[in-house]
């Protein structure tokens, strides 16, 4: 199908991004874009890799320099990842993390004579990120508009984040219905080398209560004792 | 002075960047960012060491990935650099540069706890790049300030740029009057690993002209056999 329009998704190896990919390559050649961000969770790299695998997309890890991305109880050892949902805005937000991600996107989107990115956003059952809210997207999405060549010759870049308005159990429903294989993915934020979610936190929580929701059976891999609610 | 507000400076360690450090650092305790993305010139991270140093600024090289920064004259060796100014968007376009480069500012601010980015894009006596406009600069100002945790508790964050409607020898007067000592700083395209100049690119032909416009003379370090038009 070399007639299908080239796009960007930007896949971190989670549930949500890999269903986008998954919605992505139904209508497009997708290039997927991973970042080595020094992660607690860097196993969720090998599962991005086997997830673009399996929709024959081509996979790319950018390696962010030490430092940029800090701040978090995601990047920082030193921060404790939380058990329970906390008010407001969690320790697991990296700042700026979806800009410095979707400005990545955007460059190799120039470079590929792309005009498409997909981003796994979602604003129903998320962890409270500014950067995942619509009003966020369509800013990027203007800026994106100013700031290329491309953009300057006509051309309309377009971010798609088509899991904004979807609850868990929803994006899984539609996952299920378009073959990603959910034990591959790893949304957990302190997964251990061998890929098992420690089963306690916020994106642990979220993933789970979405498989509850939609009566499927949860295959995500835990930790040993794990217990969930 | 440790009751200024801090501010993060983009520093490439040319002209018009070490004239913004200057600015800036009247008024706030800056912290210059330069990026390493395989530029032609990459000597001019050196010059931006030696001239965030002359303005007692703290300073950060941000290594970015291989292939990132790519499609451009400015880093891909077979692409020549053009010696005369071209129509439209020239070679040396790097697609989605500046979207990169504020995205790294912008989460390096958030750890700083700064509101303040600076950034020396110009309109006038400029390349013609996409991301130098100020309608590039307002949207992603509008975008920033809908991305982060800083900006959902408040904070209004401002990216700056004092010389987007100066000429070249304005923002050399400027410079001069703020001591900054321009031999220091690389404009080149295509600077030797002297960081010696080559005289004939767009950027080195602006410049020149900036220095004979202000009526001062010209303290660039120029290759052998260069002759001035």
């Amino acid at each position: 199908m070399s007639d299908k329009p080239k796009a960007i998704v930007l896949l971190s190896g989670g549930l949500d991004s890999s269903t986008v990919l998954a919605i992505a390559s139904q209508h497009y050649k997708c290039h997927a874009i991973s970042f080595d961000y020094h992660q607690r969770a860097e196993i969720e790299l090998v599962a991005a890799e086997a997830i673009a695998v399996s929709f024959s997309a081509s996979h790319q890890v950018i390696r962010l320099d030490d430092g940029v991305m800090a701040g978090s109880a995601l990047t920082d050892t030193s921060i404790a990842v939380p058990e329970a949902a906390e008010e407001g805005i969690p320790v697991t937000y990296v700042p700026a993390r979806n800009t410095v991600f979707l400005a990545h996107a955007l460059a190799i989107a120039e470079v590929m004579n792309s005009s498409d990115i997909f981003i796994g956003v979602n604003a129903v059952d998320y962890s409270g990120y500014p950067d995942c809210r619509p009003e966020y997207i369509e800013a990027f999405e203007n800026m994106a508009n100013l700031a290329t060549r491309a953009s300057v010759e006509g051309a309309r870049l377009r971010i798609h984040a088509p899991l904004i308005n979807m609850s868990k159990s929803e994006i899984i429903k539609t996952g299920v219905e378009l073959d990603v294989n959910y034990a591959l993915t790893v949304s957990c934020y302190q997964a251990d080398a061998k890929a098992r979610a420690c089963g306690v936190c916020d994106s642990c929580r979220l993933r789970h209560e979405g498989f509850v929701a939609a009566g499927i059976a949860d295959p995500t891999r835990y930790q040993e004792g794990v217990e969930l609610g």
